[in-house]
This record gives C-alpha cells, structure tokens and sequence, in this order.
C-alpha cells in the first residue's frame, strides 16, 4: 500500500518515522533526544535488535516489524547492514529514507559500492534516500529533525540546504537562522536540487542559504535555482574551489566540483547570490531577513569617524554596481544645521564635530532622517560609537537609530565601534528592520547581494 | 631653557603635561578624564580663561603663566587661536605639541591655511606638533594618555600608529589591543614614520598594527619600516585604495594614497604585512602576540567536519606559500589508531568518525599530539565543536586543546562552531600560546601573515 504524500512533505513533515539504529538513550547524539527536546508531534517507532522500549517509545528488532504507514526511516545502522535495511523499508513502501552513517562513498572502494548498492535498493520499489553522511532534515515548524546532533530549535524564516553537518549544527553563525533545512550529505539520491525546488515551494522559507561543495547536475540546478530566485532570495556558498579543496571535496561527500567560472556564471545569470567567504553567509542572509529591499544603487553613509568612511568607500568599491549617493540639497542642508561652518557637508556624512556641538541624538536623528528622506539615497550605513555607561546618554546612538530604522522603506545597517560593541549589537539584534554587522567589509557585502538581486528581479520584469 | 629629553619621550612619556582648553569637567570627553582614571604619575597643569582649579589640578589663564619645565602641551582650544597658543608654547620652550580638534586640512580652505601657521609657529623654535585631528598618544605602561575620548587601558604588547582615532577608541577589537599609541590625525609634522620609529624603539611593543591613509614621505616610511621589521612584526592596513576611497581620505586627513601598487611592492620587500580588511587585523596581530613562529609553510588541520577541512584549504590557496602539510607516517599512524577501518587518514584529519567511537578527548588528544609532533607539520588549525552543556563533556574539546597548544612551539588555532562558539573561544581566549578565531577564513590569513614575516626574516639572514 503506497503512501501517497508528497515526497516532500514525507521527509519535511513525516506524520510517522521510524529510526532504526539509535542508541539505548536519548542522549546528546541520538536523533530521539532532539525530538523528544522539540516536541514532535508525530508517531516515533523505533528498530533496536534487543530494546523493546527507549524513552517511553515502542522498539521491534526489525523493520518489516514497524506498525501502520511509516513515512520516514532513519537509519544509522552499521554501513553494511545498510543496503539490506533500504530493501526492507522499500518493501514496507517507506518511500522516504535517511541514512546518516558515514563510511560510504565520502571513504572507501567497499564504501563507494555499499552507497551504490543503497540507490539500487531503494529505486527497486520507489524510495528515495537523503544521503548517505548527513544530518537529514529539520523542520522547526514542525517539531522535526533527523538530526543526531543536538540543534536549538528556532522558527526561523531561513531554508538551509548543505553537504556538511556544520552548516545545520552551527547554522545560526554560518546561515543566519534554520527553520527548515536539508543536508544532503553525499548525495547519493536526493540531492541539491530536490532539496532546493523543495525549499522554494515552502511558505515559511523567505530566504535559502545553500553550502555547496559541487553541483552534479549543474544544468537542473540552476533551473531550478532560476525558479526559486523568481520567488525568494537564495545564497549560495561554493566551497572545493581551489585545486587543493577539490581533492578534499571529493573524499569527503565525494563530490566534483567541475569549472568554477563556467558555474559562476550560470548562477548569476539564473539569479543566485554568491558569497566567497564562510563568514558571511550569515549576514548576507540576515540583510535578506530583516530589511527591506534595496531599490537602487546608491548608499549613504552617517558616521562620526572619517576613518570609518573610507574603509566603507573602499569595501564598496569591491561590490558590483554599489555607488555612494549624491546627496540632495535637504540632506546637505540638514548637516550643515548641525555642524560646524567649517566643516564640509557630503557623503560620507561625518558628523562628529556636530556631535561634539549637539550631542548624539540630536545629531543622529536629524542625519540620519534627513539621509533616509532623500530621494537620492537607496539605503544608509551608520557608523557609531558604542561607549561604556560611565559616558552617558550623550553618546548613545541606540535608539536613535532603531527608532527612524523602523519607520523607514531602506536598509539600514550599522557598524558599532568602541568598546560596549558586543552589547550595542545585541541591543540591536533584537530589532526587526535594522541590521547590525560586525565590520564595514559586510555592511558593503550585504549591500551589494540586496542590490545585485534586487536588479535581477527588475530586469527579469522587464 | 630647553629640554633636553628625547622628543619620543616627550610625546610617550611626559613628566608634566599641560592641557589647554579643556572643559570645566572631567566629562566623558575630556583628556583629565583619562589621566585621572589612568593614574597618571606625572604634573598635570591646564590653562582655562576662567577656572583656576580643575578637579584637584591647577589651572592658569595663559601659557606663559605655566610653572616649571613642561614636557607637552595638549590643545583643544578653537581653530583660529592655535597658531597664537603654540607661539606661546615655543616661547616657553615646550617642545611637544599636541593638536587635537578637527577643523583644519580635514575642512576648509581657511583651515588648510590655519594647519600651515601651526607648522610654521612650531618650528620657530624647534617644536614638533602631532595632529591637528588626533586623539594624540596613549601610553598605558606608563599611566598617560592625551585622548579626549574614554579609554580602558590595558598594558597590551601593541603599538597602535593610525590616522583615525577609530582604531585608538576602538584597538581592542580593530588593533588587537594597544599598550601604546600615537594617533597622527592630519600628520601636518610629526608623522607616521616618526610614530614608526618612536614604537619600534619601544621594548614593550612586540608587535606594530598601523593605519594609514596616505604615506606621504613613502621613501623614509618604508626605510623606517625595514629597520622595525628586522625587530619585530609590522602590519599595515591601508585604506582610500578605491578611487572614491581616495577622494574621501583627501578631505578627512587631507592624505593622498599615490599609486597602491607602488606602495605594495615596496612594503613587501620592507617586510610588512599587509591585511586588506578592517576585520582581519586584529586576528593577524594577536596571532603574533599570541603564537610562537611558524618555521615553515605547512599547515595540519586537525577537524571533526570535512566540510570545515575544505572551506580551510580553499582559504589556505588564496594565501601566499601556505600549503597543507604531507603528514608522517606517526601522524598517519595515530590518525588510524582511532578511526574505523574505512576511514582514510590523511589531512585534513577528519576525526568525527573517531569521535562517536571514544570521546572528543581521547581522539582530539591523540590526534593532535601527533600532529604537533610530525616534523612535515608547522603549524596546526584545530576545528571544534562547541555544543551547550547539556551534551556533556565528551564533546569537549578546548581543555585538551589548550593543554598541548601549552606545550607547543608550534602556532596552534582554532575554529569553533556550534551554540556555545562565543563561549569557547572566550574560554581560550586568555590562554597564552592558542588562538581562537571567528572564522577559518581568518585562520588561514593569520598563518599567511605570520609565515611570510618569517619567510623575509630568513631572506634577511641569507
């Protein structure tokens, strides 16, 4: 008797899974520990070959054993028991399977030919297997995970979809969130693009941060890319570029990773954000999450260090299409209200020696109101000073600016200097339509991915 | 009657400063704020129109009126009296000055001109000045500072030269600490080869981090910086490289960059280290604090995630020389001592499949010792987990990690993920001899910087 679920919604959504290989206790390492932690809502059957029972959850020795329609088996047993236990799922007509197991193809001959033997077991009668080395699934909307590691849950608007474990485990410093995630790990059947048309169909995702370490089947990706681009952003980080990363690439998910300019290019035409570095994924994500869409080019920026402008100048620069704006006459005069006669009125708007003169709030709100109100500015980088309480309210930025940043229709970031900046940053994480960043070189990076796809939206319009 | 002292002495270390124009307070945004919170040992004297005492410390109308041999004069008075304040100084033989308020070559044409007669009234009687636009100097060895905005102080082996008072107010998170400073501002006379020379010639300073907006005496810079180099690291970030990057530097210090290629080359062959991003300084530097010298290109990693190993040799290619290290067969040895069969052994050291089968400290011990120990290896990254407590200790890592980076003359890093990342590597943080660093990406610039410093220390002794 088929199930007849979406294949998707079996593996997002199991309404029953079935774990087969876990361990006698729901510790930090068993898949039943982060279910039982998140609540899951569905039926959990267990296969051990002597426990009856683990956790309050009914155990059989073998999966044939299992009651009712199962949607989803996880298997962590020993590598070679794996393509038999596929055999008896499949004939159970578990259509979905995840094997998280390593020792397959990412290790050995025997490995490579054991995760052949996986694919042929389970296309035998249907099933598909996620797979295998991986994490499976999480689903924080559902109270769901395969995860064998021990994950926060967060119902968080981001789709992870990576080949390494790290990108889930760690998925708030290197996605920027994960309320619906899918490892593929080595691939072997489900793969970047089942996972990818699967996120964009999905209505909680609002954006999807993709760890690749290669593309099989470059040209149905980026079909399929090109689709989920039309509807949400998606970001993409490459790694097993250099020769060296390749090599490792291939013994570790046994992925190829092929030409990278020839993918490059494929990607940005199909709409896809690429980042170059593991470190900023996350708030190229977060730039997603938070604020609104850039609609032009052009960048203004309120600081109160020269300095600061200059290494922002310079980080934009490296970013495609980003331009400082020309300020217009109501920003100008606006500056010039606060600051001293000498003091030359531009973009970067340095305001510091009217800081010295009004004080910050006075001189932030009028800045950066006057920055946000002009028609020549598509989104404002603040620079500010984040001092320790002995200094006073004189020199608190903070609300200021999470206060015009809420009203506004632009980005607005901000890079906090000074020793209180951990807290400053914290303060503002909070907030929903402004985003903190941790250097000028991401504040520019974030930029540059809003506006990069935004044009690619427009000219899509067109 | 002049002092004889050493002009650097004069700026780092002053027996009695005098501070004219300070506010009648010793607010957040008053130098007699720091001295006070300091401990300064020296005679502080200010000269103010109307107060004739100041928070305990004597105060006169005029210069003239000063009382003894002072070291250095601290003004802050508005633009158009400088020249006339300085005169004053010269004439009463001090010979350092420190100019701090904006308003010069950084605005208008009448402040270019107003810069030009602080030079020349200085020079008259052989005083040297240092700003305008300038926090001044910051000696926390010896209790002194002339900055106007609040600073902790922290005896950190750190030399700090720059152009903005950012990376003063902001040297821990920016400069990797700073024990003592010299802010040059405008540089309208003492400049950054003179701050060069003035910290290289300092025995606390280990290590120099600079920021430059422009080099104008680029010959007698880079000859400077030769002969600190053959002393200790020198590491330089240079911004206004962009076009509108260089417009901006104009008008905040009035510096001018000149070709960077130029400047590129020459820095190189003087040994200094060059980082390109605002937020890779720190680490750089405090990987020479921090790690003992890495003696030649070959790196191990030591991981529990493939997909970390990678994203580490793709970095590790974009940095010049660095190369992932062949391991020994002791190394190998060890490597399979602790996996399954199946697992290949080689670098990276995936140790996960080790990890489930005795513990994260058995296998990160002896995966790393025999790391640290193979000749073919010079310097080792670790990748870590850092998961929140309830897991339990057999997912941790950083005592076992610290307890042979301890014993090791080899730099040793690491690389957490995971929940509790900030936690670790806070953990780590006041070891002596590993660094933790945010992201693999820093990692792999960290070992870049300090094995090119070694390289032209070699090529030196040739």
């Amino acid at each position: 008797m088929k199930n007849s679920m979406d294949l998707k919604d079996l593996f997002l959504k199991p309404r029953c899974v079935a774990l087969v290989g876990v361990p006698r206790e729901a510790g930090p390492l068993s898949p039943l520990g982060n279910l039982l932690r998140w609540g899951y809502e569905g039926k959990v059957q267990l296969v051990h070959p002597h426990a009856r029972e683990i956790e309050g959850f009914p155990a059989v020795p073998e999966v044939s054993m299992l009651e009712g329609e199962v949607d989803l088996a996880v298997i962590s047993s020993p590598r070679e028991t794996v393509p038999g236990v596929i055999s008896q799922c499949v004939d159970k007509w578990i259509r979905a399977i995840v094997v998280t197991n390593q020792g397959f193809a990412d290790a050995d001959p025997l490995g490579k030919r054991l995760q052949e033997a996986i694919v042929m077991a389970s296309r035998a009668k249907g099933g598909r297997v996620l797979g295998p080395n991986t994490l499976g699934v999480v689903n924080s909307f559902f109270r769901f995970t395969t995860s064998f590691m021990p994950l926060e849950r967060e119902e968080s608007p981001v789709g992870v979809i990576c080949q390494s474990g790290i990108f889930v485990v760690d998925a708030a410093h290197l996605m920027g969130g994960l309320g619906l995630g899918v490892d593929v790990g080595n691939g072997c059947d489900v793969g970047l693009t089942d996972a990818l048309e699967w996120l964009a169909g999905e209505e909680q995702v609002k954006v999807i941060a993709i760890h690749a370490e290669g593309i099989p089947q470059g040209r149905q990706f980026i079909e399929t890319g090109f689709r989920a681009c039309l509807k949400k952003p998606v970001v993409i980080l490459k790694t097993g570029r250099s020769p060296q990363g390749m090599r490792a690439a291939l013994s570790h998910t046994g992925s190829i990773s092929g030409d990278d300019r020839l993918l490059h290019g494929a990607l940005r035409k199909a709409g896809l954000i690429r980042v170059w570095r593991s470190d900023e994924m996350r708030d190229v994500v977060r730039g997603f999450v938070k604020l609104p869409p850039m609609r032009g080019p052009k960048v203004a920026m309120v600081t109160f260090t020269g300095g600061g402008g200059i290494i922002l100048l310079d980080a934009m620069a490296s970013e495609e299409g980003l331009e400082p704006a020309n300020l217009g006459s109501g920003a100008i005069q606006a500056m010039r209200e606060i600051s001293p006669p000498w003091m030359p009125a531009g973009n970067p708007m340095d305001i510091w020696p009217g800081v010295m003169k009004h004080g910050m709030a006075k001189t932030y709100r009028s800045t950066l109101k006057a920055a946000l109100e002009d028609p020549q500015v598509d989104a404002v980088v603040c620079v500010a000073l984040a001092l320790p309480a002995y200094c006073g309210s004189q020199l608190d930025s903070v609300e200021v600016i999470r206060e015009l940043a809420e009203k506004s229709q632009k980005p607005v970031l901000v890079w906090f200097y000074g020793p209180e900046k951990e807290e400053a940053l914290h303060r503002l994480d909070r907030e929903e339509k402004v985003l903190g960043v941790e250097s000028l070189e991401k504040a520019a990076k974030v930029l540059g991915a809003k506006w990069s796809y935004e044009r690619w939206r427009l000219a899509q319009q067109d």
